[in-house]
This record gives structure tokens, C-alpha cells and sequence, in this order.
């Protein structure tokens, strides 16, 4: 199998991230937060070493403004919806996920309106139209890293600036670029920032995070046991307890915590590298197969690791069955979740095919693939 | 090590459980119900497979039916936060964790109230009071299968009858019972049913399910991608969509398929025969030792396999850091998240040591935790 389709998920995992996960099973008994005894205190210990680790690779100086999430939705649900009151007004782009769009859809019932840059046709949302899109009542920018449909990145550190001159909240969905575009969240100084820790920080499903700004204080989504200030009947306010609520998943949370050692080892740097040369290839590569239409930046360095393309005006969905069923090319095809994005770049509603290479992706396979897609359009 | 704590988290996990995640993690490459080749087909297989086999242990007839979450406390505060509305009163218990009361007290803040009903010092929840606390607004009644903290078994069958009887939701918290306690949904019947996957279920952590019965519709918590109706910005209705948003944990469900199988092959009969064994010596050997409180209903019947206990009026935290450093037991003392539950029973705010045996708890291994408990309270 020759995997593209690492911006759902990353396979595959690295080796300590597997040995970790069983190591935490096979040897932890102990809930963390919960118990005294030594099981309970490596549960917790887990806990804390990976917000730790998470805080040295982007540049967090206080770990514990690391909340653990079931997955990014969840972070950005909470960094929505903890912050936005009636009344209040956001300022959010075509390019987002149905993560961000539908939370603010729901918003709409308790008249928090939205107003939606449409980026260029290559994915690219221009800074004036924010400027524009101001309003005495705006509150937040929500804003997309990197598209998980076209790969392009946005000048995430020049909005979040803007977003700060007109005491907006920042919200950064770096579901696409954490692990594999290189960032520093005090350079980039955004108020909230969520991501996954399945994607290119390779860790286990399950695991998710947001970062919140010191200062920053959110209505939280969920309330329960903490582990802390049991006889108290109100939600704890310290963080991360506040909004970490039942049992964690200390389980995925060892894989993760392996994840980003793997990552603090090789660098960032040198997977943004190494993706980005697969990405040229297949710029390159599939550029020059007739019958394709390539889309998204012109240049690699407002690329991430995702290509969108499609074969003519074929089903898309078929062609990608196709390649999985008859190369062993396994990529996604269709809306990817972001239905706007699809209507910016013209790919709506048929969709289009996305290649999201890995940090374990080849330079052969990047080969075989293009010949799979150089075969099936020769073909139909 | 002498693990005493499986109310917390269960440990050890059957071997099949370790493997089954392993096997997920290094095999398949993909995200549940979002990408179109194997990978990703074969991470929805799982999800469903595992809802299948939970349906098959817990007597629910549609799959569908059962939502997966983080933990127990994202599907009580679904549940909870998905139904009332602004001027609902709803009934519950001082036995109830703070999973369920923490969501209760902020809803006061919207207006909906809440009556505690104080059970006896045993824990226990007489269906007279439900009566007598009923209101015309009264919209459900939340109810704990098994006390975390004392054992006590509710009688929650006849409970949900009163509920329906006047038209209210029933919400019961499963979370110390499913897996350890038989039970079947379809006769017991609830509207709701909460319940992590961690504890007697086997499963890693990370997760947890909410049982909605057919008919019933909440809000949900969070919205999000779910790889369905990807062009609607308005989040999906059907089950369990609705309710899943976000890259699911596959890794960890996959571990809770395994877990489930287990006990469908051994029974959750055998699994409450096997803890009844270790509560009655547990209660029989504790309250033959001098200057030892024991709490909880007097009958086995009533008893789940939790049991509390004071050394006379010690530090009883201190008491329970010793028998880990001293002896190798490891068991959860303080308030349990539950501070209503010890006022209820007089152990607030000391709190008392909770021993909790599992199904891989041995014989041996409660007469050394016992022999552990004797030496402690003849010495201090």
C-alpha cells in the first residue's frame, strides 16, 4: 500500500509510539489525576510529560496551558463556544473545516453572526479583507493554518497580528500544519491554537489538544470529576483541570507523548523538507499528465503537505476507488469535510483528489503514484 | 502490586485488548468514516463492529444507538446538556458523582434546578422520595446504577418505571456497573445510559458511550466533520453521526472491541460472581479487624464490587499512601469526585479508602490485602 492520505490520519506510526501506547497499558494501573498510589502517579506523570514535550516543539512557555481534547473538533468547539457570547460577531474564512464552519452555523440560533473571507482561487485569504470585515462588534478571527484541502498556508502570524491591533481574539486551526510546517506559538502569539495529535505529530487517534494564551479564560464545554477540588460542587477554574474533565486517555496520551519525542529528534525542519520535495514532484509530476487539473499555490512555500487534483471531469470518488483498488494508492477523494473550500477553488460538488505525503512517504512511491494517476488517465 | 483501584480504571487489560490496539495501530492506516480506501474502511469497520458487539453485551437492539465519547463524563454531560432546557427541575441523587452533579450546578445558571435526593447511610435511594420530589416541570431523573464510593446498587429498574410512568427522562449512570453488574438495557429500559470504556468493560482509556434510546433526539455537545453530508454546513441528524464529530479513537475502540469480546466469552455473570466472592471476604475480614468503619449496604445483593472503609479516625489518604509504599496495594482513599455521596454516609470531608477488586483480582491477593489493612491498624 502506498499511503497518501496522511491529512486524515498519519500512518505509519513510529515504532516507539506503538511500544509506547503498550507500555502504558501493559504496565500503568492508575487513573491520572485520580489515585495515589504509583499507577495513579504515572497515569499522571504521563499526563504532565507530554504537555511538556508538546510546549518545547511549539514554543509554549507554560505547558499547562496545553488542554487535552478528544481530537481537534472538540478543541475548537471548546475555543468557539467557551469565548463567543450573543451578540458578538466573527470574522472566519471559506477555506475552514466543517470543525469550525458548523460550530458557527449552530452559533447563529444565539445570533452570533459570521462573516466568511472567500480566499482566491488558490486558497489564499488576503489580510484587507479582514481589515474590511471588521465591525464595532467582532470578537474573533478564526483563521486556518494550513487548508486540509488545497495545502495552503495563510500568513497565520500577519492575521493574528491584525486580529491583536483590534483587541479581537485569535483562533488558529493548526490541524494540518502541527508537525509538519514549522511554527513557534509565542512568535506566532495567537490566543488559541487547536490541533490534533493523530496528524503529522503521529501520535495515537484519540488525542487532541488546544493551546490557550495566559490570560485567556474560556466557558468550559464539559463539567465533571477533575481529581481536584473534589468537595467542591463548581467546576475547579485552574488549568488544565478545568477543562479536562473524567478519565483522560493517558493511553493515547503515552503514544503521543512518543510522537513528538520522534518529532523533537528529527525536527519539524527536516519533515517540512522532506515534504516538500514530495510535494514538488508531484507538482511536477502530475502537471505534466494530460487531462489533469492541479490546484492550489503557486509556490511550495505557501504549500503544506497536500496536492489537489482532478482527472478531467470524471466521478473523482470513482478514480480515487480506482487507485486504491487498482495500485494500492490509498488517497481521499471528495469534499474532505470542507465544503466551502471545494466552492472557492471550483471542485464543488464533484470534489477532487488529495495526495497528503508523510514524513515515511518515498521518493518511489511518490513514482508509483504518479504512474497509477498517469495510467488511469490514459485510461478513461 | 495488589491492584485495588479497578473503580478508577481497569487493570490488568486482557491480553487481547494490548493486541487488538497494536494491531489497529500498526495496520491500519486511516480515519473512520472519512477516506474511501482500505485504511479507511477498515477504521469504520471497527467503530461499527464495536458498537455491534456492545449492543450484543448490553442487550440493545440498533447499534446505532450507542454514541462513543471521550470518557463517561462527555456522555453524561451530553445527555444532560442535550435534553433540559431553560425551566426544566430534574431529580437526582447525593450518590451521584461529580460527572453528573458539576453539570447540574451549572445549569442553575440557565435556570434549570435540581432536587438531591439523600439516600440512607447505606447509600440508597428509596423510589418514595422520587415520587415526592416530582414537579410539573420535572423532565428527568438522573440516577447511578453503582456507587463509585459505596458499592450501593440503586434499585434502577423500578426507578426508570416511575420515571416513564410521568413522562420523564431517565439518565442512568453506568459507569461503575456495565461490565461488572448484568444487566440488559431493552428490560431496564432507560431513556440514557452512560458509561465509560476503561473500567469493567477492559478497554483503554480514552473511552466511553452514551446509550440513546430510539426516539429519543438531544442537542449535542460539539459539531463538527463527520465524513457525512460533507456539503451541508448544518450539522448531520442521524445517530450516531450527529453525536460523533471529529477523527474518533479508533485505536483505542479497537482495544474496547477486544474487551467486550472478553467478557461476552466469559459473561458478565461470571465476572459479578467472581467480584461477590471478593467483596464478602473483603467485607468479613475488614470487620474483623479492630477499630475498622465499614460503609455500604448491608446485603451482597446491593453491593457492587466497591468497598468502603476507615481506620479509625486517621488520615485515611496518608493510610492508603502507606499500604502502596508499605505493601504493595494500591486502592483510591478521599472523596471519590463524589463529596455529596461521603456527607450522605458521614465519611465528608476525610474521606475513607475505597478497595476495588476486578476480575483479574485473586483470592491471595486479598488476604494480603487484608493482612496489609491489620497490620496498619494495629500499628497506628
Amino acid at each position: 500500500m502506498i499511503y497518501l492520505d496522511n491529512a486524515a490520519t498519519s500512518f505509519p506510526k513510529p515504532k516507539t509510539v506503538v511500544e509506547a501506547v503498550v507500555r502504558q497499558m501493559e504496565t500503568i494501573g492508575g487513573n491520572p489525576g485520580r489515585s495515589e498510589h504509583q499507577g495513579g502517579l504515572a497515569a499522571s506523570r504521563i499526563m504532565y510529560d507530554t504537555r511538556q514535550k508538546l510546549a518545547r516543539l511549539l514554543g509554549i512557555e507554560d505547558p499547562l496551558r496545553v488542554i487535552f481534547t478528544l481530537n481537534a473538533t472538540e478543541a475548537l468547539n471548546l475555543a468557539i463556544k467557551g469565548a463567543l457570547k450573543p451578540g458578538d460577531h466573527v470574522i472566519t474564512t471559506s477555506m475552514e473545516h466543517n470543525s469550525v464552519l458548523r460550530p458557527l452555523e449552530t452559533l447563529k440560533k444565539q445570533s452570533i453572526e459570521t462573516s466568511l473571507l472567500k480566499a482566491d482561487k488558490t486558497g489564499l485569504v488576503s489580510l484587507s479583507d479582514v481589515r474590511q470585515a471588521l465591525q464595532p462588534n467582532t470578537k474573533m478571527l478564526v483563521i486556518t493554518h494550513c487548508s486540509n484541502v488545497t495545502g495552503s498556508i495563510q500568513p497565520v502570524e500577519e492575521m493574528v497580528k491584525l486580529a491583536r491591533e483590534h483587541q479581537l481574539l485569535s483562533l488558529v486551526d493548526a490541524s494540518q500544519s502541527t508537525g509538519s510546517i514549522p511554527y513557534h506559538i509565542e512568535k506566532m502569539n495567537p490566543d488559541l491554537l487547536a490541533a490534533p495529535g493523530h496528524k503529522a505529530l503521529l501520535g495515537p487517534q484519540g488525542t487532541g489538544f488546544l493551546y490557550m494564551k495566559p490570560g485567556v479564560v474560556l466557558q468550559e464545554l464539559k463539567q465533571g470529576g477533575t481529581g481536584s477540588e473534589s468537595e467542591n460542587l463548581q467546576q475547579p477554574l485552574t488549568v488544565p483541570d478545568r477543562y479536562e474533565s473524567g478519565t483522560q486517555n493517558a493511553h493515547g496520551l503515552a503514544g503521543l507523548k512518543a510522537g513528538i519525542e520522534f518529532l523533537l529528534k528529527e525536527t519539524v525542519e527536516a519533515v517540512r523538507e522532506h515534504e516538500k520535495k514530495h510535494i514538488l514532484q508531484l507538482k511536477e509530476g502530475l502537471s505534466s499528465i494530460k487531462g489533469i487539473r492541479l490546484y492550489g499555490p503557486e509556490s511550495i512555500d505557501q504549500q503544506g503537505s497536500v496536492i489537489l487534483f482532478a482527472i478531467r471531469d470524471l466521478d473523482q470518488t470513482q478514480l480515487n476507488y480506482m487507485l486504491d483498488q487498482l495500485y494500492g494508492v490509498s488517497a481521499r477523494a471528495g469534499l474532505h469535510c470542507a465544503p466551502l473550500a471545494h466552492q472557492t477553488i471550483g471542485t464543488f460538488p464533484v470534489g477532487a483528489i488529495r495526495f497528503s505525503p508523510g514524513y515515511f512517504t518515498t521518493k518511489e512511491e511518490i513514482d508509483q503514484a504518479l504512474s497509477a494517476v498517469n495510467q488511469l488517465a490514459s485510461d478513461f
